[in-house]
């Protein structure tokens, strides 16, 4: 597995194809550095050696340790794994870890790839353990592209006035096929390796040549990534670890651009465009129950800090609202739990999971976090908009009053008291700030996403048949469908074994 | 396993020890015959040979098939067994299933009676194992006598102006004790075999004799059981199921009372007044992740049935109620699983669900009930309460105009019509909505004491420690106190086998 | 006016048409006295000399002195007076004082009988006029019959397979019309004097004999009420007002039933359905702005005792519960204010409040009422489902202990805390309860009703023109539409004079 | 009345004691231009003959016609216009526009003057007069410097380790007094005319010195503003009057800075800090009844827009949140109307609003804002963080990308979609968004702040006084005091008279 060295010099080599604010730039910008350094912390976690088994897998394509970023999970135990090692990540740099994204790719492209074979013969699934293995042996990070643009939202992606509003095929050749069309909100493209292009949506036939999901170097001379950062501020002379880590998304446009066959994994079997939209998700909002949590923790833990420094830690209703982070935190997490233990093995071998609680979970979160910035907000105070710059606390005419005025609760020092204030400012009132409010709502499918999939998986028949035989219409009622439901894996939940060492 | 025969067999036997209405009556009073009805579900389910291993278990101490209300769990796997029988049980009944409340004091007392032990080498355990292997042989049912009158809030038990309003011992003998005071809400009491006593909060060293545990018979002549029945109008012609199920609280007044030794658990060891409490209480809670998804379920079913009487089935705000059920539901239920797989071995050999997790899921459902009642109104409209009594479906000079108007959906017929709209009747305008919506906020403990659960036990200073590290205050984070905690059991979440039969 | 007793002596001489549980009764029937005694309320407070001017108007057609209850408002202080008067009566019988609907009916049929009047040069509002002067000479009483049965949801008046299901003219004559169909949810009908009926929504053209209303005696052997009565337990030694009151709702069913061409005031005029069904709606809906205050005041005061009585109400966390029951009262109450201040004087003289703020003040309260139960269950705890009958504080085997355990705060006696608890199960736990959740969703429009209502008036243009002018779209903004908005009446605002005897 | 270019004039000639980002600066650095545009609006529109009398009043003390912002309210027609002038001003810059504190400060000023002098025989408001004359002749405009630095919130000022954490007179002269301290989070500070110093808290008699007001001039060299200024990028081709407009905050540090005794409005009288506080706080409060519902005006505007551009505008449950929007904004500009009407004149001539409204408008903004931002967010996308910079719609190798990819909505053109998403941008996603979202909460007191004001105000023994009626508890029940209450103004209410010209 590469080091975060290691990774960083790979950035160094690839080929300029980012446009930042008017100009071609190369890997090295410094814009896109914070994300850079988010994606260094995944290499270095898996690095160490007490993380091993969290941060690493057994590939269950080549039998080597890899990366879990680049596994796919085989039984609950990774699922489990997956949502700590997201959790640990998301921790360290202060939210999120990024990395996900391609896992969850992986996942959907495994299972994905051996249906569509299994029904048309095609060989899919082979060119895909192909590119993964190779993924695998080099640790590569990949993102994935599935947000299309999706110009007029109440059309097909065919009945588009432009079609490249979602991507798709233009031309089929021998060779490999040319694409065309526009990605966006593409997170961590622009210091990826690989990136992974996945249907966003459901398709009808008329649809077909929508219906396409491929790799392509993130470097590719193909393609233009048009890319967004979010940074802050840098400090002067209090540096923190939280501010050097950020964000990028590209915007991800291809032009009659050229993919070699050996990297196309799907190419206009439209009646799998849903089933591969929905396994990309489902998993991505499993992981969600690992990161959204720690988005929690970070935001209880500045709401802690807060409160300590107006000395206010105490008061009921101070308490009543920590209480409120540990509620939806772990609401989450549990709901990343039982779809572990509630997952299916799919004919891939890859272990995916239950969809029902991985939907509960995210959804849970996507309506909270603007009110977990709320409780922040009303403990802390308006100082997080109305502090100085911190060249007022250094500057001679007014650093004596700033370091003096800044304590308030005197247990704390100067220095101490002025970190935790620039600390909830970088949390509640910064470019990252709406970056996370606003993909806490979007990311992974946002609230309304997850009840529509709700409304189509749910089993309301199965309540509804509970009504009718308590309300006297049916005179049976068969419970079993759902009450019988059992884990696929582990008889040995009844039996005290170490785990972690099978 | 008793059948339900033997269990109705067995009541007729017990001595009048009930007080209803101004009246003194035995267990044959037909107030009380809807909470009998229910408790006798439970005994059927478990003749069931379909629901064998969901609603038996072996036994861990005789090693004998049992009915799994009177199991001590052993493992994950009993407590994802238990709150599958819970949502089984309360499914079929419409709501509370009643028997988890003994299920979880035999719990609780399996655990601290060996705490207490191994503290004190007295010999409670023993006494307890004894009384349990007798229980179970006899497959009894028990109510938890926990919730004292209390009195003044803010004062301590030995500072009541009345020292009985917390059950308390009197006087110590070479046989037993003398106990006395009043234990209050107490649920499906008025038809239990026995009843276990049990203290309802942690106790200071002045509060010595109030720190008292044991078993009595329900019928012992000791005791006055003051009770309060709730049932549903009995129908005349449309019956059905749920107006045959209903509970009845009892207010148990302990006067002197005589405990034989052998039946003594606990006596004047106050430090174990807050471990005994919270263990029945966190138990308690991990059954409500079963049983308030069955509620919810419930008036899910009603909503569904009424949305489709009314025909509005697929308007789009409906579907979106319809998505807040499972939410609130499938959380909960996440938490229980959550809770059972990272619940802890205690020394006693009984397995103990996570008290964050199962504290979590019993908040939110505590939190939810109201609103879940406001979304079936919604949905329902008015009828549920204008609705003229069923005997004016009855009589001729009406029935002609009832039958016609009652059906809004033409797919429906005029009994179906009328028999949805009692039902939703029934649910949400009955003497039962009332329980339903007041024990949802307070049963197992009201959202205020899990908001407290969660400021004693959650981890607040993993989360203060990442943000300090994030802000530069700490160099360094160490995450793996919680992040490395694992499962106890069942490495084999890895390996394919199948469940229930190890 | 009438006295209480003039009333009552009334309702005595009244033809029985009412059915409730499968027999015709007379108004005497004990089942109804509980709404009777509601009623009779309004005019005891309109005999109150303090009370004049609140509870009594000058009429606009004689002159005279009348009941405000059937007074057509003429400017903003009427509007203002009526919400004191409304919030009066509803306190003083701890809930819905019913009248106002027949206020609301009045109201909305003065408007728009003279606008259809205007349009078609019919004499509809000379017979309206006409019954009015009499109605308020007599000091009479009205229900308004304004909800159909409704049928199917999604189809409209004419499509329904049963045209019943809508209220509608089935023939013409010179002398009048025959009118059949069902009416459903009227409250008060039962013990009313005289029934408004007025259509409950929009029409299409089809829909024309569905567009009518008319005023028919209460007692019309021409009609059948089928009424569903709600009332609270008797108690037997610690009798209340509140136990006093209570509410019926009735079905009401016409066949073919004759309508003098004098009380005829809408017939076919379809144009005018929408109008004339949301004249009611607003008014009512302001109406809410008076009697939803009151409810929550009851509710409110009810959580106070319950804290007392629990000696908690200086606790945290209940006395931020006690602020949210005034944010939502006053809220509401202030949206009163706000539409009589920018009400508008109709063509007939009738002055009427801004269907904004009555939409907005009446939705708060829709979507609070289930909230409000919520905080005072989870002030109160179990007690209002658990504690043990009235007779059993009677039966001396019982009552000693009952003395002494229902004490909590030793500053109250066993009679206070008994009628405390006994009040609280009242409030929140019996056949009432249910009436007011369901009404306090549905009376008077649901939420969904409002949002429906805000969605064709607000002028939510003015908000998009705002935007585009700040996202630099349009180059100007127009502000003055809403902004130079005046109130209609009173210079006088600026001019420090005595209210009320202008 | 000045002209904004007036205005700016003055600002030219002020003595620099700013300090931003380590610098001192003059009113002219570009960091603060932002807020002065916003200034700039407030005098332009006093300018315009069409908002006569709207944004301009008649002076109480001199009878000329002055710029509302510096007129004391006389009766309810004033706090009703100035609600609307605030409206105005406010969606013409897009968000606050600050020029309210200093009309609220001398609301409270010319009241609590003239209290103290009337108990003590001081001539405070005197000065205050002749002070408040000058500044209306002037046309100036005034921040208020309420909140305190505050330090340890467990503490009283005089408790303080540090006594700067609240503002305090050092020593009293016969030509004025010394004062000490620190103000924070002073909006508006930087480019006033003068700054209003005021207390913000009740004091006991130990903090005496800490009970002082006083005006002084923004720019006295004895204060130092350390300011935190915030804007939005600047456009560089599509330009829009969003983007103009910003905000800053003060620090403001006191040093024995010296205060002329005309200028002192309280030295020591502790008695009167908290109605001193109070008296700005509810006026304020009353303020945000009209600059509230004007933000939400504004983030729905963006709502509609983003809406429109993803055409999705007739989705069902986007137009139930447009509906949320309308509920929160009407009611509390409702609860501003009822505030006018029910408030009181003073001794002083003053009018002054209601508390109770007004702190329940205020109090349901500050809960509503960050949900009114999720909702935009919810309806919006993810495009507001991740759309490039506007750079690239302008680099000639991303242009014709951008161009065609940004139209979703085929009616729309580039620029207007482009337009729409920044203007999106900027609303939920920048710099001001943090700042609107913690000054949405705080600004003008949390909403903890009216939970307590409410909490002492609030009529709670009335509604207790229901309670114990309905009860049975007590015989009467006297609801006059409430009931009866009238507004102090406006027989003519009932007579319709042109307004304004009284």
């Amino acid at each position: 597995m590469r080091t975060p060295e290691q990774y960083r010099a790979g950035l160094a080599k690839m080929r300029p194809n980012l446009y930042i604010g008017g100009e071609k730039v190369g890997r090295d910008d410094p814009r896109i550095l914070p994300g850079i350094n988010v994606m260094a912390v995944t290499f270095e976690i898996a690095q160490d050696e007490k993380w091993k088994g969290v941060a690493t897998a057994t590939s269950a394509y080549t039998g080597k340790e890899v990366n879990r970023w680049a596994h796919t999970p085989q039984h609950p135990y990774d699922l489990m794994q997956k949502q700590k090692m997201i959790r640990l990540g998301a921790q360290r740099v202060g939210g999120c870890i990024q990395r996900c994204m391609g896992h969850d790719a992986i996942t959907a492209l495994s299972i994905s790839t051996k249906e569509i074979d299994d029904k048309y013969g095609t060989e899919y699934n082979k060119r895909f353990v192909d590119w993964l293995s190779w993924y695998q042996d080099n640790d590569l990070c990949a993102a994935c592209a599935q947000t299309d643009m999706k110009g007029d939202r109440t059309k097909r992606p065919s009945e588009q006035v432009e079609p490249g509003q979602y991507v798709h095929v233009d031309e089929v050749t021998d060779e490999g096929i040319y694409v065309s069309g526009c990605k966006v909100c593409i997170t961590m493209a622009a210091y990826a390796d690989e990136i992974l292009v996945l249907p966003t949506r459901a398709m009808l036939e008329g649809d077909a040549d929508w219906a396409v999901a491929f790799a392509i170097p993130a470097d590719d001379p193909g393609i233009k990534q048009v890319v967004r950062p979010v940074w802050l501020h840098e400090r002067k002379e209090i540096e923190s670890p939280f501010c050097q880590y950020g964000v990028s998304d590209s915007m991800i446009i291809f032009d009659r651009t050229f993919i070699p066959k050996e990297r196309v994994f799907m190419c206009r079997e439209w009646e799998f465009g849903r089933r591969m939209a929905m396994l990309f998700a489902d998993s991505h909002r499993h992981s969600y129950c690992g990161c959204k949590p720690a988005v929690s923790d970070v935001i209880l833990g500045a709401t802690l800090l807060a409160a300590e420094a107006n000395n206010i830690q105490k008061v009921s209703h101070v308490r009543e609202k920590m209480s409120e982070y540990a509620l939806g935190s772990e609401l989450a997490f549990a709901a990343g739990v039982a779809a572990a233990m509630y997952g299916e093995k799919t004919a891939s071998g890859t272990f995916f999971p239950n969809a029902i609680f991985a939907n509960v979970g995210r959804r849970l979160m996507g309506e909270n976090i603007y009110h977990e910035y709320n409780m922040l907000t009303e403990i802390a105070g308006g100082l997080a908009v109305t502090m100085p710059f911190e060249e007022d606390f250094m500057n001679p005419d007014t650093k004596p009053y700033m370091d003096k005025y800044i304590v308030r609760n005197p247990k704390l020092s100067s220095e101490e008291s002025h970190r935790i204030w620039r600390f909830v400012e970088n949390v509640s009132a910064s470019a990252m700030t709406s970056w996370y409010q606003i993909a806490g709502v979007h990311g992974g499918g946002s609230p309304i996403m997850e009840t529509i999939a709700l409304n189509i998986d749910y089993d309301y028949n199965a309540r509804r048949n509970v009504a009718r035989y308590l309300a006297g219409i049916d005179k049976e009622l068969d419970q079993s469908a759902e009450l019988m439901r059992q884990p696929t894996f582990g008889c040995n939940l009844m039996q005290p074994e170490p785990f972690g060492d099978a």
